[in-house]
């Protein structure tokens, strides 16, 4: 059976971005579960969370979280599951106390932290690593990849008109 | 009976900067225990450190951690014991990393931030807080201070040879 | 009786984000002033305030300001209380400035320092403290912090809707 | 078969800080191959490798190159395989150019990246991410997991004895 | 004849800013082709366009990008003719992230950086590397630096009116 | 005769920040000229006003600029007289850029540097040097001192009703 | 009577710094008291000093101080005299701290900051102002300048030969 | 005749980087000439020397300095000749005040910016510059680009046997 996503946010004001995530798992059919879960309100739950989630069929945790943003590192510190975090911009530092707090781990507990806000990154990170043995998916992500490159060059093709206009 | 201090390092290899809060609370005969604790290593036992810490007789913890410095959240997150952090400086970025990651606390779960590598003034305000209720250790940070304007005192008359020797 | 909080400004512009202090403290009953006083415009207002906040019956002073915010550092010169700071974004280099001059204290002066415009946290701060010596608050505190983990938990179960629903 | 983790690096001055990549692999058995390749100097041939990784048994590529670090963008931008960044501190910045010129990648070409000089790490999350379909390979990362977690452990049991000695 | 400019940048988004640098060519009369071109999303069309662009009558190629911004690395990588790079501001950090990007390439592939979304200069740099070889061209920006003067002294001129009218 | 002072903007789009100088030495009854005089588009006149500003009555010289600041210190290199530098935020960076280009001046040729925007502070500044042989002047400055003191007082007293009505 | 230049420093430790301004002062002969004063740790020794500067004599205080560094805006919260700040590096954030706490002062209370440990400068600002009324001091400082362009003369001719050997 | 580059360095203390340049410039039998002049010790031999660098026969201005680096704005400035700008290191700050006070500048005015200490990429980018009318420096320029590719494609043959030997 295919492993689930865990996008998990440290608060749920940070649904407008981590949205992003949660579009891009529909988009491409991957099964998955949204929580808000704190590392600071609510350690223990994200804890349980962490530690059960390979066996509850989870393959890789998202985690989204500002300001000092433990959530992705208390989560790493409980599963050998791959856990991407996104740092979230808050209304100080302009997102950069979120970027340092979720790269900067220690040795022997990584996290894969994407930019700033950058919620359909970490969904398609996911994606990457589950379709490692998922045919389908890789597939899928490929001709995502090539609208990608497609979109580009209609953008490109356009771009003429509109500068012969200014 | 008199409330203990509890210094916990994310890592051994912090130990020449905490150095710097042990002999301060030796100083000021305030008991501590030193521990070496990680927020991603030994989650579990900083949980749990942290959740009996009040009833085994702890009336404030320093954390001191370096980079995604997490510990004094984790710590705070089990407790309402008043959570001091010392952001420690590593290899990269000069400390700032540690100090977002330490300071910048959601609402709910503070983190009491002094600055990089100032462990001696950690374990100053820890004895500030003590003696709220300890009028003998007021006294005795009253001293402290009362020495340390004494000792400013001594080189500003000192500085007069030294400028004219120049 | 129970010990007093003082809540210090900079400047009366700074209330919007002070406010939060003060709701927390009122929502705990612990009993608070609040004043504007400017390390640089009435210094010796400051000065004076901080050398008998002790004797007058105050446990913990927070201190808020902008810029090169030296009112904590100030505040903590004259007393040997525990000064909680929290640094106020202005309107250039988004808080930085403020975070800095607050919470780099040199040895033997800690200014125990919140987030950038973390006012409610540094109210709870200064309840940690306080509680160390009186059980019912220590008690509210950990209501508060109780009410703040059912809060995520409702919202995590809020979650699923909200997500099925895009 | 096992799938293989490439580890590129921009420069061969880069490999004392990546041999601890390489280290890791080693002591999971993972099969990997490194090699020097440029963004910016070889541009062709980092695109060659990464457009035929897949199908040349890679199940992850590590990148690590410092400044202006585009190597990781670069090899993202041709495979859907995970490209894990490691932002190489140079002589300027402290590793923030890299930083930042690895993670803020735009929407569609996720690098996952890890801190700075975080060789060990990069290496322990490509692991992950081949452990999802590999229960060996999860062992070994659990078991590792593990040690270190004993081995904080211990240190915590050393401490005691360092700080009576003081 | 004399040679071309090309404009490109990594997205369509960006041509509010972009726009600054079409318009100074076209006052300049300098012939300029503009382009949409990805260095993630279509690395391959950004490489052949460089590997060509000296012998399709090129002679300068301006690359607008933000965040991790790579374009302007990418375009010079596959050529000798200068390339320029504005930084573009996106949602986060300011520009200070395609700033670093931009600037700090390695040795042996440099980037000739103009300032955060200075699109203008960026173009006026491009006139100033072709009029090496074309007179009149020299003599336009001269008399667009005359010009610059002239309006500065006006302003100069005009500021005693507002400043006495306060 | 009272010395002037000079106010010198780069641009004439800093008028609505430099104003704040203008009105602070039209209240202390101080002398002065405004110009609009750019570093880079006017260098020769803005190298002349300097040469001669001694000669021609001045006492200081305000220089507001924003971005790379050079206004300040193309002044200061040719003249003695004190130059005080206004960093003016622009449109990216928050200001630092304009903040490091004025104070981080070279050995030999300093830049008197206030805040960001500080307009006022940088009359006030020039006021307090004219001062030291202006006794007239002098009482004027400690005057506006007192009553700003006085003002922060009333602010505190206010606060009281403030605090109670919430 | 000549005015005298206090030349005040936080810490003993900042006296190899300091030295640059020192020696300045005596090479202009201008008359000058050195002193070792803290804002927070003899806060009122600084706050005396300050209030009796002008009257004993002083015509300008230079203030030198790092990390949180509060003297210079101490010390100009008491006077109306200028106050010159020189931001020391300390052992983190390599003097961005001390910087950003003696620029950024609020409104009414300015300290003329010169670079980071930029001593020299802030020795020749002070005799800048004293010279406004001392025309023997101006020409010195004018023989200083113009020994500085000779110097660097000198220097424009020998590089021709050191680059001929290369 | 070819034209010459200028190597301007705003002390002679920056030799030891931009030496970079210099040996770049002299394996492409580039003409130029090295000088040390100020922005700020001497103005007007800096501006003297931009004004007839034209009509002297350079064909581009390298200038690198430190600190608040005026250098090249100051020389752009009075010229339409391509300046490029090399932001010269110093004690604090890593760079990053040079960086900032070379690139970003005022519209109208564009300087050239390489990264920082890049002074081999200034020179390559010069010569980037002339190669547009000078087709056998094109070539040296191709040629050096090719070298860097076979370089860096034996280091990474190399790299083999350093892993295999670990």
């Amino acid at each position: 059976m295919a492993k689930k996503v865990a996008v998990i946010m440290g608060s749920d004001s940070d649904f407008p971005v981590v949205k992003g995530a949660v579009e891009v798992l529909k988009s491409l059919n991957i099964p998955f579960e949204a929580h808000v879960m704190s590392a600071h309100r609510t350690p223990d739950a994200a804890a349980e969370f962490s530690k059960h989630a390979a066996e509850n069929g989870f393959g890789a945790i998202i985690a989204a979280a500002g300001k000092a943003a433990h959530l992705g590192g208390v989560l790493a510190a409980h599963t050998i599951l791959p856990v991407i975090g996104i740092p979230i911009k808050s209304s100080a530092l302009d997102g950069l106390d979120a970027l340092l707090s979720t790269v900067q781990m220690p040795p022997g507990i990584p996290v894969a932290t994407v930019g700033i806000d950058a919620a359909a990154n970490a969904a398609i990170l996911a994606a990457q690593m589950l379709a490692l043995s998922d045919p389908a998916l890789a597939q899928a992500l490929q001709s995502m990849k090539d609208d990608m490159a497609q979109s580009v060059a209609k953008k490109d093709a356009a771009m003429q008109e509109k500068v012969s206009s200014l």
